[in-house]
């Protein structure tokens, strides 16, 4: 049974909906916010990190965030799709994976929103989400889901906030 | 409730089984397991990870971990305890954790073994233990633990391997 590497991402720090005059979805990221994902981005190409493809969530923040991770190098392509959205849903997430994995080998970079990237995250590993997995701003997951049966039968091999993967000159 | 934060610490690469001749306790890290550890504490404490505590495992190679992580100054004390050992329990851990944390408000760096650590890892954040987390050697577990029915309501905010938290030149 062939294991897929996926990476949630998370979209970095954006404009707060309080302070922003357009709609929800065009939220675009903070100065700071582009700055602090460029350093992660670079840091995971350092690690040694990369993707055959990015997908991710067509709302502003995220599109930017993977843009970002696109320039750096750490995949060739990028796609922009509803799965990832807020409102998008893991069973359909999987039926696009299915397929995606007959004809890819590498991994896959998927670029979205809390609380969805965790909650999926625990119905992966653990068959159920509980709130109990925390993902920062710009902060990465790493598992490795099987062919059949994902729900309660990936396993999580990574989990990060920029924080924790960034020393202070990094961050500064 | 006040939450508690835990780290569990594997211990670094130890002479394998196979090509040592003493007791299974005793088997030491290897000298390559001794630089990366040293790298990664140095790393921990650069990305401002410290304890209040070390408890570790008496087994030589959880011990000199945790030496290790003592002297580059993760934490100001050591306990060697048999609750970390391989035979260790969960529950009598919690317990022990319950009547320390009475006293105590750092955080506690607990240096042991797999499966243990990825095991108790899974109990305390999804209720039961699926072998879904791969916690590697010399890799870090970051948990908050609350006061009242740890088992099933902990939060997991860190998982990574040394490959994941050092850049190429660390692991030079």
């Amino acid at each position: 049974m062939t294991e897929l590497t996926v990476f949630f991402f998370r979209h970095g720090i954006a404009v707060e909906r309080e302070t922003f005059a357009g709609s929800e979805s065009d939220r675009p990221l903070t100065a700071k916010g582009e700055k602090k994902t460029q350093q992660i981005a670079q840091r995971l190409l350092n690690l040694g990190i990369e993707a055959e493809l990015i997908l991710a969530s067509p709302l502003v923040r995220a599109r930017q965030t993977a843009e970002i991770l696109l320039e750096v190098g750490i995949a060739p392509e990028l796609i922009i799709s509803d799965l990832l959205a807020p409102s998008g849903s893991l069973q359909e997430w999987l039926r696009w994976l299915s397929h995606w994995r007959q004809e890819h080998e590498g991994a896959l970079m998927a670029v979205g929103h809390e609380p969805n990237l965790s909650h999926w995250t625990e119905l992966l590993i653990c068959g159920k989400a509980l709130g109990h997995i925390e993902l920062k701003k710009a902060g990465i997951i790493g598992l490795k889901i099987p062919e059949t049966d994902p729900l309660g039968n990936s396993q999580l091999f990574w989990l990060t906030s920029p924080k924790l993967l960034l020393n202070s000159r990094g961050l500064a």
